[in-house]
Formats: C-alpha cells, sequence, structure tokens
C-alpha cells in the first residue's frame, strides 16, 4: 500500500528479481548485427508434451535474468553508450546541475537521497542525424532499429510456415502487418512517421522496443508519488514490477517532492522507456500555482529531464486558447492534469498556450536527445458524455499540425487519445487519428467504454483498449483498478498490467499477426492435456493461476489431475473428449464408414454403402468398444495408459 | 471459499440482506394493471446535487427490501401462483415422489435435508396456451409481460425527453430498440420469438424479466456444488449474493451430490429464473455413466425439474452424431459437459442423440410448465483455434432447424453461443445466428477474446461479452476469475457479475438504448463535482468503490475534498478545471468576444472587433481575475466558498 516513507530514512530499493516460473532468460543476436544480444523469455514445457518450448516477449530486463547481479545503488549496465557514440554528432558536456526547485524545494529529512553515480550528458551537435527519425529518413539503419526487429520476431530467424495465411485470416483494417520484420521494414516505417522508437541518447540502460500499428500492440503502465502518497523505494519497485509482468513503457508520472531524484533512481534501473509529463515539475517548481509558469521554467525543465535521460514528454501543445470554452459545457470538463494546467494558464493570462507558441524551441531542444513526443490529449474526454465532442477533435487536428512540424524538425511523433468512449464511437477515433496525424502511432488511455463501474475502470477500459488496438492503435496506457479514487498501489499495477497485456494480445491476434496464436494454442494444448503447470506457464499470470487452482485443489497430485474442481472426475467435459476421441481414432474404415455414411460415400466416388456393410461396421464399433472397457485412454501402443486407473 | 461442509449438519443457509449504500427499494404499478408491484432500487443522491434520485435496476428481490422478514427455511412469497391459476388451463396435481437417485444415491449423514415446505406442482392441461409465447401468439396480454414492461422502463410511465434522439444516435446493427416499452411491445417481441420470459409455472417467488435484443442486455450467474467442493448453504447464499451485485437469471449448474434438494432449496428462495442442465442429474443418476444414459431417465429428470420450477433447461439437442468427428482435429475437443456426455453416449451406442430423436416429445413436457429452451452449444469452440468451425456451425444450424419445432410446439427459446472466439470473428457469429435461427435471442458465455490468461478470463471474456451484446446478443452468460481453474466461491460470484454487469451496460450504451446513459451522467457529474459519496453510490460496486478511495484518504473529511490521492489538491484536473470554469462563466461579453474574437465576430454578423476593442477586453479580464485573488471557486453571489479555503 501507498505510504508516504520518511525520504531522509530512504532505504536502498528492494526490486522484485529472479525468473518466471519454467522460464529461461535467453538472448539472441540478429543476422544483421551480432553483436547484439535482444532479450526474450523461453517459457519451458513438460518433457511429455513433446512440444517445443515457447518463446515469448520479455519487458522484464536484466531483474529476471538469474546471471546479472543486480545493484539498484548502481544502475542497470550503461551498454547503449557506445551506439550512439559510435554514430557520431553528439558531445559529452558538463549539464546542468540540480537545483533544490527540481525537488519541489525539499530538504533535510524531506530530500531524498541523490542517486550515487553522475553521468555528464550527451547531446547532438547539429552536425548530422540524431534521432531515430532522422536516421531512417537517410536510409540509414541502426543498431536500435535491428534490435527491435529482432525482438519483434521473438528471436526468430526467418518467417513461420503459415504466416502469410494467419496475416490473411485477421482482420487489420488495412494496416500493414509483416509475415516477418526487417530491420529495413523497421527503418521504413520509422521514416514513414509510422512508428517511433523512443530511446533518449542518455538512457543508455534501455533495451529499445518500437511503437507502431504494424508491430505487435505495446502497453504503458504509469507510476509516481504524489502529494499525498508513496516514497522513491516505492517508485522504483513499481517500475520493475510493472515491467517484470509486461510492461513495455512506463511513465512516471509523480506529482509530488522528489521529482527529480525519484526520477534518477528510476531510469538508471530501467530497461523500458520512460516517459513523463514535463508540465508537472514545471508546475511544482512554481509552487503549484499555473499562472506562475513561464516558458523558461518549462524549458529549465525540459532540458533538466533530457539530460536524465527521458525518453518521451508528453506535451499537451494542442490546450488552445481557442479550445478551452468548447469544454463548457461538458459533464467533466478537462480530465487531463496537464491540460487543465495549460487551460488555466491560458485564461488567467489570457494567452495562446506557450506550448503552443514556442513549439519550434521545443522540437529543438527535443531532437538533440532524441526525445520522442507524445503529443498529449489535454481536452480528452472523462465521461461518456463528452465523448467525440469539438474539443476533443479540434485538438487532435492541432496535434495533426504539430505532428507536422515535429517531423520537418526531425523528432519522433505520437499522438495521445481517449479517454472516455462507448464502443460504437470508438473507430471514428482510429479512422480520424490515422487521417489527421499522418498515420502517427496512437496511444490512447482505455477507452472506458462506461463510467458506472469506479473499481472496476482496468474492465471498463480493457474493452476500449482491445478494440481501439484492433482498430489500429499502437499503445495502450493502462489503466487499474484505483482510476478516479486513489493512487494505484503494486498490486494495482499488476492487475493493471495483465489486463492490458491481454488487451495487447486479443487485438494483435485479431489482426492477423502471424505469431500470437502460438501462445493461445500452446496453453489451450496444455489445458486439453491436462498439463496443468504447462498452463499456468504459459499464462500471462502464473502465480495466480496456479493459486487459483490451488484453493480448492492444492495437492501434487492434483497437478496431473484430469479434472478440476469445477467439475470434478466425472463431468470433465475436457477428459471425456479425451475418451471420445481416441475412441474415434481406433475406428477402422469401416467403421468410420458406417458412422458416417455420407462421407464414405464422397470418398468412394458416389458409391453407397450397402446396409450390409453399414450394420457390420456398427456391430464391429460396438465389440470394440465394450473390449476397451467403455473409458478409453489409449497410449500409444494401444493398452489402456496407467494414469487413467 | 468453496469447502463441502458435511450435510447432516446443515444449517439454516445464511444469506445477505439489507440495501444497498443509500439505496431505497422502491414499487411501481404498472398503469396496464395497478395490482401489480414491480421493484426497482432508487439511488439517493446528497441534497447539494440538486439533481433528482436515480432509479437502476434491480435484480436483488426482498433481500434488499427492509420491509420484507427473510425465512429462508419458507422461501419467498409465492405471489405469481395466482397470476397463473387465473389464466386457466393449468391442474395442480400430486407430483412426482423425491428417490434416492435425485440426489445421487446420497443417505444418512451424506443427504442434505429437504426443503421444509412441499408444493404441489401445477402443470397444463392443453386446453388452452400455458407459455407465454402461447400467450403472444394469441394476442394476449400476460401479467408477466404488463410487468416485465414497467422493469424495463424502470418504472417510468412516459418516454423520456430526447429519447428517440438517443436512439438514433446509437448503433445498433439493425435492432428495433423503443423509445419506451409497452406491454404490446413485449407481446409482439414475444410472439416473434424476439424475446423470452423465463417463468415456469411453478416458480410462484419469480420476479420476471424479458431476454431479448431489443430489451436491456440481461446476465447470466452460475452457481452449483461440484463432487469436490461446496454445500447446500454456500449455493444458496450465492444466488443471493449473485442477485445483489445484479445477476438477472441465475444458473444451477450442480454436478455433486444432493442435486435435487440443493436446487429446491434455491428455487424457492429465488427471486430471479433459475436454469440448469439436466443431463447433469441424469448423469449422476446413472453413475456417472454415461453409456447407460437414457431416453427414460431424462425423462423423468425433465418431469422432476418441471416439478420444482426451473424456468429454462440447457439441452444439447445439437450434438448430433454425424457431428462429433468435426471435432477431431480441434486443440480443445468439446469443452461442453452436456456436449461432451451426448458425444460420449452416441459414440458408444453409435445412434442419434435422443435429445434430438425425442426432441418433439422433450417439447411437450417443456411447454406443459412453460420452460424455456436454452438450446444448448454442446460443440462451441473452447479455444481461439477452434472458433467459428464447422462443428459450431453444424450444430448453430441444426438449433436453428429445432427452434422451429419448438416454436411450433408452443415452446419458448433461446439459443446459446461461444465460447473462446477472437475479436475478428465474433460479428459473424451474431449475423449467422440471426439468419439461422429465426432471431430467437442470443445468449453467450463471453466469449472470450484469447487463451492466454487463465485468472483473468472474467476480462478476456468481458471483452468479447461487450462487443457481442452491442451486436445484439441478449444475454450474456458470466464468467470468473476462476474459469479453467476450479469451483468459483463467493468472491469470485460478485467480480465475475459486476464484470458482466458493466459489459452488458456498455453494449446498451452502444445500443442506442434511451435511457442508458443516464446513470453515467449523474455519476461523471458527482465525480466532477466531489459529491464522492454520490460517485460510489451510484457505482456499480459502492462498497469496493469507497474502499479504494478510503486505502489511501480514509477519513470523512476526504470525501468532500475536492482531490484524491492520485493527484493530490494541487494537480487535481476537476478541480482545475472548476476554477477556469467558474472564471469563463464569470467573462462580460466584451471579455468573451476578446477572449473568442471569431466567435464575436459571427455573432455580430460579421463585423469584426477593432484592435482597442480586443485590448481593453483583455485588460478587463486580467484585472478581474486577479481581483478574484487567482484561485476562483466561486458560489452564487459571486464570494469565494468557503471550502476553497
Amino acid at each position: 500500500m501507498n505510504k508516504p516513507l520518511n525520504p531522509s530514512e530512504f532505504q536502498t530499493p528492494e526490486v522484485t528479481s529472479g525468473p518466471l516460473p519454467s522460464s529461461s532468460k535467453v538472448y539472441t543476436a540478429p543476422d544483421a548485427d551480432p553483436s547484439l544480444r535482444v532479450p526474450h523469455r523461453l517459457v519451458h514445457l513438460h518433457p511429455s508434451a513433446n512440444e517445443p518450448d515457447v518463446p515469448v516477449y520479455d519487458t522484464s530486463g536484466p531483474y529476471s535474468d538469474p546471471n546479472v547481479t543486480i545493484d539498484v545503488e548502481k544502475g542497470l549496465a550503461r551498454y547503449r553508450k557506445d551506439w550512439v557514440l559510435e554514430r557520431g554528432h553528439v558531445e559529452e558536456y558538463e549539464g546542468r546541475d540540480v537545483k533544490p526547485e527540481d525537488n519541489g524545494g525539499a530538504t533535510g529529512r524531506f530530500l531524498a537521497r541523490e542517486f550515487p553515480v553522475k553521468n555528464k550528458p550527451l547531446r547532438g551537435t547539429g552536425e548530422g542525424p540524431v534521432t531515430q527519425y532522422e536516421y531512417a529518413k537517410a536510409g540509414i539503419i541502426t543498431k536500435e532499429m535491428i534490435y527491435v526487429a529482432e525482438r519483434e520476431n521473438l528471436g526468430r530467424k526467418k518467417m513461420l510456415d503459415g504466416a502469410q495465411a494467419r496475416v490473411d485470416a485477421g482482420e487489420s483494417f488495412g494496416a500493414d502487418i509483416p509475415v516477418f520484420v526487417t530491420p529495413e521494414f523497421v527503418r521504413d516505417e520509422i521514416a514513414k512517421g509510422r512508428a517511433v522508437i523512443p530511446s533518449n541518447i542518455n538512457h543508455a540502460e534501455l533495451e529499445p522496443q518500437i511503437i507502431g500499428r504494424n508491430f505487435l500492440v505495446k502497453i504503458n503502465a504509469n507510476i509516481g508519488n504524489s502529494a499525498v502518497a508513496s516514497s522513491v523505494e516505492e517508485e522504483v519497485e513499481k517500475m520493475v514490477w510493472a515491467t517484470r509482468w509486461g510492461a513495455d513503457n512506463v511513465m512516471d508520472l509523480s506529482t509530488g517532492r522528489n521529482i527529480h531524484n525519484t526520477r534518477e533512481w528510476i531510469i538508471r534501473n530501467s530497461p523500458v522507456p520512460i516517459g513523463t509529463v514535463p508540465i508537472y515539475q514545471a508546475l511544482e517548481k512554481v509552487n503549484g500555482v499555473a499562472e506562475d509558469l513561464t516558458w523558461e521554467v518549462y524549458r529549465d525543465t525540459l532540458i533538466e529531464q533530457c539530460e536524465q535521460g527521458v525518453d518521451y514528454f508528453t506535451i499537451h501543445a494542442g490546450v488552445r486558447l481557442a479550445y478551452i470554452h468548447l469544454t463548457a459545457n461538458r459533464v467533466c470538463g478537462i480530465v487531463s492534469r496537464g491540460g487543465s494546467i495549460m487551460a488555466k494558464w491560458c485564461l488567467s493570462h489570457h494567452k495562446e498556450s506557450f506550448l503552443y507558441t514556442k513549439f519550434p524551441e521545443i522540437c529543438d531542444i527535443m531532437r538533440q536527445y532524441d526525445v520522442t513526443f507524445s503529443l498529449g490529449d489535454g481536452l480528452r474526454p472523462g465521461a461518456v458524455a463528452d465523448a467525440n465532442d469539438r474539443a476533443q477533435f479540434a485538438e487532435l487536428e492541432t496535434l495533426g499540425e504539430l505532428t507536422k512540424i515535429a517531423w520537418e524538425k526531425g523528432c519522433q511523433v505520437m499522438i495521445e487519445g481517449p479517454g472516455h468512449v462507448p464502443m460504437h464511437k470508438i473507430k471514428v477515433n482510429m479512422e480520424k487519428q490515422l487521417r489527421e496525424c499522418g498515420e502517427a502511432p496512437f496511444y490512447t488511455l482505455g477507452p472506458l467504454t462506461t463510467d458506472i463501474a469506479p473499481g472496476y475502470d482496468h474492465i471498463t477500459s480493457g474493452i476500449g483498449a482491445a478494440m481501439i488496438g484492433w482498430f489500429g492503435t499502437a499503445m495502450l496506457c493502462y489503466v487499474t483498478p484505483k482510476e478516479h479514487l486513489g493512487l494505484p498501489d503494486r498490486d494495482d499495477v499488476k492487475v493493471g498490467v495483465i489486463t492490458y497485456k491481454l488487451a495487447a494480445h486479443a487485438a494483435d491476434l485479431a489482426k492477423g499477426h502471424p505469431a500470437a496464436q502460438i501462445r493461445d494454442d500452446a496453453l489451450s494444448r496444455a489445458r486439453f492435456e491436462f498439463r496443468w503447470e504447462d498452463q499456468f506457464n504459459l499464462s500471462l499470470d502464473p502465480e495466480t493461476a496456479k493459486d487459483y487452482h490451488d484453493q480448492t485443489l492444492p495437492k501434487d497430485a492434483h497437478k496431473v489431475a484430469h479434472f478440476c474442481s469445477m467439475c470434478g472426475p466425472k463431468f470433465c467435459s475436457m477428459k471425456i473428449t479425451q475418451d471420445v476421441r481416441d475412441y474415434a481414432d481406433g475406428l477402422s474404415d469401416n467403421e468410420k464408414a458406417a458412422l458416417y455414411p455420407v462421407e464414405a460415400q464422397e470418398a468412394r466416388k458416389g458409391e453407397a454403402l450397402t446396409g450390409t456393410e453399414i450394420h457390420a461396421g456398427m456391430e464391429e464399433m460396438s465389440e470394440k468398444f465394450k473390449d476397451l472397457g467403455g473409458q478409453i485412454y489409449l497410449s500409444a501402443d494401444g493398452t489402456v495408459r496407467e494414469d487413467d486407473h
């Protein structure tokens, strides 16, 4: 549970480490650059499965690698720095000093300990490409692009058999799902603006990943303290915990004290991209008085965060002065923190938002560090009544305009989206966003499909998220059970992550991703064959699945039982089906023909069986079934299996 | 947690009773028959809301009525018996004796106590209509039809303002959503076969409800023991608990001992329709040996259950001999208990299923008691790999054939559906079912949209359920977190119910139900205005919403706080929005014009403001904002509100 701990009593954060059940961390080397080590998780099945182990996408970083010694005080290995340096056009420099306002003026026992290691930041010199977008448009394939292609393929070296058929059988609403991801495909998608690899040149610990409509749907988890809850130690563990369960990206939305120091501990220990909303820290620097925000404070905050290595910034540059009154008649007004802050600033100064007027300058800064834009949906609907209104779409149109400017400046861009949207209004959001924003990746919060279930908004939004992911949204921002009610704790973070992983996967399946169904099929086969441990281990949350099973059937003997407590031994449909199947498999051709005379006739090119033949076949079947004792679970040699006694 | 209790130590079941938070049970009298008392729940809002109390649909029965004394030993009031008797064409008769096999041969300390009251059953004499379908087709409006119309309207006496616009703004895929439900509309829908009111003439305690595409989407919860878990007391409480949280219908899927006695306790105490799968009890009577099932045993079981008052039977009459081999290459074979039992019977006897061959006789029995058919999907897919295969659709085609026979015989019919279906394959299920089954109501289990998340299958299926409900499915059968893993306990039942309520409501919203959004809007207004208790009380699960809030901000003072622990006092977007809104409202026309010159110009019919006018307006605004102290939360007289200090 979130409790504000005394910052001066700061302990080394304890983070969850170790492999997931029955899993190994494996690294593959891409053909295009064998020096790279790209991580995946391999789920080991029981030998009796007679099936290959199943690779799954792995966001958990070195924490789940038993061969890596974790020392949160040192941070993760900064291996990516070399990639950046060898590309050139960057310089190391002194960097900005940390100022008291960076931590909300906290001092003494209120000030959290600084991260023990200080690195000098890098920035682009302007002499050549720095961002992944610039490299892509220059026709250059970076190490990050090779890395993410290997990751998307789960380390496979070539297209799967039947991949094209699976893509064709899906419904992707005009997307371009590849049968196999090549580094060139990655480069091309990024050059088109259709995908981003959020990867600040100063986030040297990063395991890169790609966000785009034609790649696996990604999810984002939010962490961060507030003025009334949580601590640095808890937030670092939340990041590790969220990525353990599958968060591809994590935003630190801290609004309390110690924002700078908290963030440093997080980024230095994060294998996934870290996003922020810089206006929050800027607001803390002016003591929470929105009207006192200035471009200068904001600019300084951007640079501070760029130097630390933040990979993407949510910037509500679409909350324009002229749009604010469009929210006047809404049920829920402006529900975005950043949006409401900028609305207040605009009205009190009766000026256009400086995020909008200074947008080119913001681009210049972000380009130097390759920080990706997440153009914020400050006017998103916070109630179904407000969905798809003029305020929301006016902002979206402005985000489209800003996307072009950002691309012009060489920056990577993604677009944030709603919110609260009833199901029948979801698709038009996707279509409009593709049109207005040049197919830049869409990154939505849900959407929630009804307002009436606080406490269950991970589910109300999981529905909308699965749907909009299917329609083409590239990243889904999670919602926890605490949405609207309070700050999520560690358990809420896990439930939110698992919910959004399953929604993203449901979308991948529906879109026709060529490999998505491999995991479903492996798990379903394990289920059908009563390989309980395999079923648990292949699932998104093996511990919970096993715990739920064990609540009523806890003994090890039950893990090979051909039933569970739902139906008990006599009623388990899977068990009965196997009996049926084994029996049918054992039928001779005559018996099968007698059972299915129409198919037999077709097989004999129209020549029907005689009544005598049918009767004889049936007699044969009846005898054989009785001989086998009525209950059949045969092993390969035709004898009854031991475990059926 | 489910624990098998010693049946001979049977205690009077303790059931949860009392009102939900800030709610009253209200009864309205329909204009068409003022003698009826139709229940609803009225959620009371805080006086400061200045809004009417909100009526919501109420499935909880007399248990939540503080004016009713609950005595589980006596059962609920058998008030509906008079309705049935006064219609005529029925006779009371001795009824069948309970036999030991009805309780699985349990004796002595294994035999649960019988329900203390024995009623003589009624059955149709054949001289005139008995079923709701027969009455509807004869042009007769029954008390049940008047009752359910009143219920669907939540007691409103006429169409809401703007109802037509709301229906038009929805997307119902060709359904016929009424702006206001009349008894005649109900009759017509039932006569068309498009809706059913499951209401066995012997379930005299029933509060009738309607299932159909043009009515509110309904949900079903499953309870029942198994051989390895649970007791009569726990099952009665699960029924009360499920209906408290919103289950419209409940199936007793018991497969253990004491099936008859358990069911009697449940039905006598149930305000909602109770469904069963008669083949389970029939199988228990033949000691779990599927091959020993006979038509005679099954027939006897049907009559036994009809006499008790079971309202709907799941009957897997579509699992035909010729279809079984179509499941041979499936990943998960046959996952339906009833389907696998009949498949085993068919193969071992190499005969057509007696459920199919004796279907007309089954109709004759069910018609006598008005038991509704739930034509079972015994060949539904249990893995996404098996979705929409030939086995599944062959059965659906047969269910369509059987629907016609059942209607011919005067029986009410609904059709069961899948299962495990990835999102892109869901819609075709709805379209095919409408076509094959003459628009009989569809009643699906989810569907689950991916297999990879056991432990979270209420969510994987909530996604599919919301979508297929939107597409036209009339009832959604819930799935709990324990699906695939074990028997659900009380907590699982609640989570399953809430999940399916929100999915059904999301579907109602998207379809354009004229009143659905009232609850969302009321809750969102409460949220926006920081009426925390109102937000909780309007939600589907007020206790959980409040508990989640209180985990970080437990004091009563926090319940009027204009923030929660998510953002704290300075960052709450709702708070800031209210400041912004109050400020904008206070602008004079000049100020507004200066702020929004384009709109002002339009208002002045094209005459633009001068630069001087604009500047003057802006100065005015700036001064006014500063005068008001920058932080504005005004009361009606323009002074700063006390609670903002």
